[in-house]
């Protein structure tokens, strides 16, 4: 595989003007029906000959293989050949404030092998992203993969990311990594396409890959120590002009008019809802809560007030993804993080108030619920980052030209 | 042309599975850059053969049509083709609550003829419509052009549109249009595919298309009787999974607390911000104001009253738009409608809060300004719509099938 120097977005072939070849004849296999040379000439309209030869190309780099015989109208039965998703490995992490999530995974998000590190963020770019490359080639061999068969690596940061580049900016949590190159450190080690998105786009891409692959139109909270969103839109996750869609934890909410957020304003959602802000809520009734984990805790224990803490949380957040919901009309909310996963209070909350606020036509067929993929979304979305990259036709016509 | 049965994606070809031929073909043409027939071939891998044959159809369709000769490396100099604007034609039509704008353009959006009729959209579904072809026809005799060449026809409504089926759904102020299928209705007098949106959606897509090519993260706030937006993101109208997306009407706002709207909900954007609302709220003061027409009239004459309505009803518009900011990041926000065109004073209130609460990543690159457009944005956006849709690669695929 070619290095990239950055992320691409996913429409390469419309941008370069051109249309690819062997590519488009790849994105017609990706589903992985086998098919004929015969049947793929008859539905792109291509020369039985130029098929033929892409087919070889492909097949020479291993993302297609043959897949039987099919019928014979007599004489020799023609060969079916289909995506084989095992013939490459992603390197998927996801990195916390205090941890460091790596998987390997084939080209179809299947784990392959996975291991948890406790890491501090905090500790800057080089001694995360040095641990995070030692992990990766460790969990490489565990899988018996080797680094040629590595298509590319998809990471996720706990803070706002410039997508293009894969480079964070101002990151409030994550000192040292503003403006940091992790592409290019990465590929140092790694010299494969390595891509970089902030941690809830990935999650929301992993959930919705995972669990949701019918709805376009579809929208992932990640509530925790910060709460933020990533938003699927006609299928395509929706970053923004500068890459901060998504940023949910900066709403003002009406309940929180004189509470300042770490952000210098007043009355933020994060400042409301967070598990932090829900824990100082509690401090204030005189219960002893200093962080979301507290607050988690508590609930389990079946505290009330926690209990009550956490739904009004939700109400807060309702409040928000009202506007959400009139705005963006999608037809699925999935409430996920640390705080998000602790159960169907928060939820409650949310749906109290969505149901209330929101327009009867773009609530009429709306699901709102909590994450399916749980602790898995973040490894699941960074897997699904780099094959929607590495597999698009404008990437695979360079490998295979680059190969060929 | 083929008529369709009703509003079709722009992803046709996506959706069929298949890769089409002339139909791609054409995409690299409508740029309107003149190409030979070798040039076409190295940029799409085709052979000479297949792109000599596929030229022959769009030739014969009249969509590309020659554009000189390039020069010659030794005899006959090689014929160059480009995409024809002018082969078709489209009725783009604009509906408001009192009028009906019907214009004929080219495939280029260029208008040929228009013509601005009184008409109650309450006179119901039958009586609009038919005055609509009745005055499509006489613009198309008038412009010279002959119903074979019409390409297909835009329709904005102003209420919320199943944009898949083209039917409006629930419009609150359009009694008798509810689930009536305008499509198959204006087929019977205009066999030609017929696609219907909201009026601000087609605004968003004739402002976007006009003045803001370059700017794929776009949003169009619509103030008027009533409020709405139409959203671009990623360079793609979003229109939400039951097509209710940029119902920016009935967020609610801080300052309305006690304010009842239409809706059955309190505080609503438009119970604040809209034209009657504001004209309401100058009444309270003392004001001779019963319409939005009455308060572009007092501001125009300088009433400071007025202004400060104006200004005010901005930034509850801003307080909203804040929250857009945040979670679509887009780079332009354009305020067009009645009232919004009613100048800076309504601008300048939104601008105000919008910069004050939203993150400054977010608003670093972020222009606010009125439309360009103005009152052709809906007519350009009509248009617009059609031409994306009959000149997809999978309706020009199927036109050269069916006529060729």
């Amino acid at each position: 595989m070619t290095p990239a120097t950055g992320n691409s977005p996913g429409k390469d072939a419309a941008d370069t003007g051109i249309l690819s070849r062997a590519g488009d004849l790849f994105q017609l296999l990706r589903d992985g029906k086998a098919r004929t040379r015969a049947e793929l000439a008859l539905s792109t309209g291509l020369a039985r000959s130029t098929v033929a030869s892409r087919i070889d190309a492909l097949m020479l780099s291993g993302l297609v293989g043959p897949a039987g015989e099919a019928v014979s109208s007599g004489g020799r039965p023609p060969s079916r050949f289909a995506f084989n998703p095992s013939a490459r490995v992603v390197l998927a992490v996801d990195v916390g404030a205090t941890h460091v999530n790596v998987a390997v995974t084939d080209l179809g998000g299947k784990v392959l092998a996975e291991h948890r590190l406790q890491q501090e963020v905090a500790d800057g770019p080089e001694a995360v992203l040095d641990r995070l490359v030692a992990e990766g080639k460790r969990l490489l061999a565990a899988a018996d993969r080797s680094l040629d068969e590595l298509a590319g690596i998809g990471i996720g940061l706990p803070g706002p990311v410039e997508h293009d580049t894969g480079t964070p900016v101002k990151p409030p949590i994550m000192p040292g990594w503003d403006g940091f190159d992790v592409v290019r450190y990465v590929q140092r080690s790694l010299p494969v396409p390595v891509l970089v998105d902030n941690d809830v786009n990935i999650m929301a891409l992993g959930e919705r890959t995972a669990h949701w692959p019918e709805h376009d139109n579809f929208f992932f909270v990640k509530v925790a120590t910060g709460i933020g969103s990533g938003i699927i839109s006609s299928g395509e996750l929706q970053r923004g002009a500068n890459g901060t869609a998504g940023d949910l934890g900066h709403v003002r909410v009406p309940r929180g008019d004189d509470v300042l957020c770490t952000c210098g304003n007043y009355g933020c959602l994060e400042a409301m809802a967070s598990g932090p802000a829900i824990a100082r809520q509690l401090r204030e009734q005189g219960l002893d809560a200093s962080s979301g984990a507290d607050v988690r805790r508590l609930v389990s224990a079946g505290n009330l007030q926690a209990i009550q803490g956490l739904r009004q949380a939700g109400r807060d957040i309702g409040d928000v993804l009202a506007t959400v919901v009139n705005l963006l009309n999608p037809s699925v909310i999935v409430i996920g993080g640390s705080i998000g996963d602790s159960g169907e209070h928060l939820v409650a909350g949310i749906r109290e108030v969505v149901y209330r606020r929101s327009l009867p036509l773009a609530t009429s067929h709306l699901r709102i619920g909590l994450s399916l993929a749980g602790n898995k979304a973040a490894i699941l979305g960074a897997s699904q980052m780099v094959t929607q990259h590495v597999l698009s036709p404008a990437v695979i016509e360079a490998t295979l030209q680059a190969t060929g």
